[in-house]
């Protein structure tokens, strides 16, 4: 990432994003994710970010230093109407051209008013001035136009700031202007999602792997990302083509499946519940879910997934022990001598939910999300999860040593990933098993 | 926000993020959120925020510019032990200050890794290098200690990277230094949150009401922020101190509520379900929830909530038809005749649902989530919610003109809102209603 590295002429980017909005302690600037990811697809790098409000001086000293800096400025927000967008007036001060009204812009936006049933005011002309030189890029979904200048080798980018419109501007931006002059090399992604490790071991395993790819000729970039029970390995890979990238990402994703194993759930973007929906479907299985402390969780999460309805019957939330006697009709027996969050009931509410349901696959998972309701042998973030059907039982005990909507979150992950196992014929997950006893660490 | 207005002395903060990681793609910056909020409750706005990567000279033309503009410069990353920490060392070049080795942080990285039974790696004592004069703000909870530099009138603070590591440390430094310092003026906040209106109708409505506080000697800022189904109005004040604050905010709370009315939910910052919780609670009685096009989000999110066993029992998800008649008896012709998603079978629903759990409050919830399954009549995104008592039935039909995720949000967040209104006695939401026919927008 150091600017000043051997290699292929390096093409460097900086990102400027104009509001005092930004500035305001719950707001984030997210734009610039989607313009890194773009820039970053074609092999121009983001060398640096700034956010910076409605003023003035600042906004010129900024945009002064990155022109000094970085081939490729990107300026969203300021393009408004009103005296406070001043990113036009900033850009052409710096630039020194004078800012002229634009005949088109004025035009298209007399039509955009006038579409509406509404005379265009006064105030929006100042959307039209532009400076003198820049070529403007037309925003269909919004009134700001974006503009592109050529400044002494540099290229000045300015896009409106709502998302919706920046979006996808910046898009034929990238297609139609930006890649044809980077050259023949662009970036390529692959995500490797992993579940039923932790960070620190994947790393340790993986590390060899992606050691010896940064000392290739063409390195790949490797970055870790993680969410409640998920472990994702992003790839990326600066190649002339598609088809170069493809195989050597595929050679790659290979390597990784080769020291991890099974518990690779993704190696195509998708999010396990996507994954699981799609091994129900090709195996044409239903699954009915009993849940107690995930609350409904595990049944939303397979619920995002479009056309989840042809393997998703009826599911079920018994929070209380009396609910799971009464509607699920686990023995009261059961409850009393194992307690509500133990194999046995776990085993009885995923028997139960596919005997009312009607349906191939049935699990079960009960637990203490906490805060309250721990005890020593079974502390907080004690999870029991089964899986059944008409001749397998799989169930496996956990323990989340975390907040009660993290273990929710875990405990939904995991439930779904021993779905995943049960119907790939797979072991369940390593990470996180607890077997009871109040001196035994998770996860050993 | 503009730095050359008048008034009291503006104190102007800046904020530097280190590291090559945050400008990959995926990665985002959100220290500066935390370090913002704490900034701007004691009255030193952020003017700049500024993402760098692991290239020393870029570090160092950023600092040098931050130091020329601002009084408090926060540098986030950067202190690790590796040659690409660079954070110290460009702060002190830039400050022409030497790097002199701090004994006493030599000796606490010496203990932390003696109280884990291994020795100090050589590495790490690059992290007791300090600007000559910088004070050591002790970090309890990893190697790199945080620094305070006092300079021509600056303060420049480093502190380490990891979140968990930087927040209590910045707590610490904004509690004991930057406070006092600063004067007599914090920032207080309220955040009114309100459910069953559009943004542009809450701006419409309360626009009046803050543009009335700008005028003030003491102006309430106002920030309007959105999720689905929610609207969040965000009031900042500077204030001498908490009385007056909170006596302002209170009254301005109060004018916000006689324009929106019983739409506001919450004026505390606790979340619908919380709302919703209290009030089952404090009424001592208990709710079930028969789920459809919703999928288990509903009762997911009310049991988010601690303590929430003692109003949820059993909750059931149906998305089958075949499941609405077995399980919860929704009566067949109901279904044939009105179709799934219509309040007679919401209704039924919301019946089946209280008789199965034996509860005083039922909920039943069906639409048409998508992106297929919609017809004229009832389009993708039409959602039916029904709450009844022994004696009262209250329905209402949305369409939430969005994608599958986000109609299950917002369904989610109507349906509980839902409920709050049938406890309080108050008339159901006015946006996003649906009344039916292919000739209706949404909300009319």
């Amino acid at each position: 990432m150091n600017p000043d590295a051997a290699g292929p002429p390096p093409r460097w980017a900086e990102i400027i994003a104009v509001g005092s909005e930004l500035l305001v302690p719950p707001r984030l600037d997210t734009n610039s994710l989607f313009v890194t990811e773009r820039l970053t697809d074609v092999g121009i790098e983001v060398r640096l970010k700034t956010v910076v409000g409605d003023c003035r001086s600042d906004l010129e000293e900024v945009f002064r230093h990155a022109l000094a800096r970085s081939e490729v400025i990107v300026l969203t927000g300021g393009l408004g109407p009103t005296d406070d967008d001043l990113t036009r007036d900033a850009v052409a001060a710096v630039l020194e051209r004078p800012l002229v009204e634009d005949a088109a812009v004025i035009a298209a936006m007399r039509r955009r008013f006038a579409s509406r049933g509404v005379r265009m005011p006064e105030v929006n002309r100042r959307q039209a001035l532009v400076p003198d030189g820049a070529e403007v890029l037309e925003n269909r979904l919004g009134t700001a136009p974006g503009l592109w200048i050529e400044h002494g080798g540099r290229v000045v980018i300015l896009l409106p700031g709502p998302p919706g419109e920046l979006m996808p501007l910046f898009d034929r931006v990238v297609l139609e202007r930006l890649a044809p002059r980077v050259g023949a090399d662009r970036v390529f992604r692959r995500v490797v999602k992993i579940c039923g490790r932790t960070e620190s071991d994947v790393e340790e395993v993986a590390f060899p792997v992606y050691a010896a790819w940064q000392r290739e000729a063409r390195p790949i970039q490797t970055t870790v990302l993680t969410a409640p029970g998920q472990v994702e390995l992003h790839l990326s890979l600066r190649a002339p083509d598609a088809g170069v990238a493809a195989a050597r990402l595929d050679a790659a994703v290979d390597e990784i499946v080769a020291v991890i194993g099974a518990d690779v759930f993704s190696t195509d973007g998708l999010a396990m519940e996507e994954v699981v929906g799609h091994l129900l479907r090709q195996r044409g299985v239903r699954v009915a879910i009993a849940e107690s402390c995930t609350g409904g969780l595990i049944s939303s999460k397979l619920t995002d997934v479009p056309g989840s309805s042809d393997y998703v019957v009826c599911n079920s939330v018994c929070y209380s022990n009396e609910a799971k006697v009464r509607v699920l009709g686990v023995p009261e027996g059961l409850l009393r001598e194992h307690g509500a969050v133990s194999p046995p009931v776990a085993i009885a509410m995923a028997d139960a939910a596919r005997a009312l349901a009607n349906t191939d696959i049935g699990v079960g998972v009960t637990g203490i999300a906490g805060p309250t309701g721990g005890t020593e042998q079974k502390p907080v973030g004690t999870v029991v999860i089964a899986v059944t059907t008409a001749t397998t039982r799989t169930v496996c005990m956990f323990r989340f040593p975390f907040t009660r909507v993290r273990v929710k979150m875990f405990a939904a992950q995991m439930a779904l990933d021993l779905i995943r196992r049960v119907l790939l014929g797979i072991k369940p997950a390593a990470a996180f098993v607890w077997r009871g006893g109040a001196d035994q660490k998770p996860g050993s």
